[in-house]
């Protein structure tokens, strides 16, 4: 099998950079999932009679995907997995139930 | 260090079922980032009067998020995670885009 650009990086003097990299991308995997609070803020406080506009359709699914996301990351025991997307999920059905409560059943 | 219970998983007679959920998170992966069409069709379409409410700071960071993962997913050679990523990151970059021309500059 090829060699992945990460395996190649390792073995050379950027193998530093690399597990830097590594360590950088476990902190966005859990820090990533807080970008939701500013649309959460819009939908409940600043932008409420807006909430037609959001997708009923795409938030669930985004709750959904992250509780699966979630579940895995559990069964495989990885923390970067399933802190991010175990916060996303939280701030996913948040985004579905503001919804519901501001512009009811849409799609 | 302590057995994870996708190691039990796959040393009991469930490790047909693990193999089987593997799989069907890399289909998530790569078919779960369409979710956010609906959502595209209400910006563009349907309700771009409520283009206002869309968070161009959450939307922005969406879109710098899935490129970090698109990138990381290149570098360490894994399909499920550049893909997924990939069609992310054209998606989140049309909902700023989007933003941008039915709502203009907001938070």
């Amino acid at each position: 099998m090829a060699e992945t650009l990460a395996e190649k990086l390792e073995k050379s003097n950027l193998g530093h950079w690399m597990a830097r990299f590594e360590g950088f991308m476990v902190f966005v995997g859990v820090v990533g999932p807080f970008a939701t609070l500013p649309q959460l803020v819009k939908l409940y406080f600043t932008h409420s009679q807006h909430a037609t506009g959001q997708s009923l359709l795409s938030w669930s699914l985004y709750a959904a995907l992250s509780m699966l996301w979630f579940i895995y990351g559990m069964i495989v025991g990885k923390l970067p997995i399933y802190v991010g997307n175990g916060i996303s999920m939280i701030l996913n059905l948040l985004m579905v139930i503001g919804i519901l409560i501001h512009a009811g059943v849409t799609f």
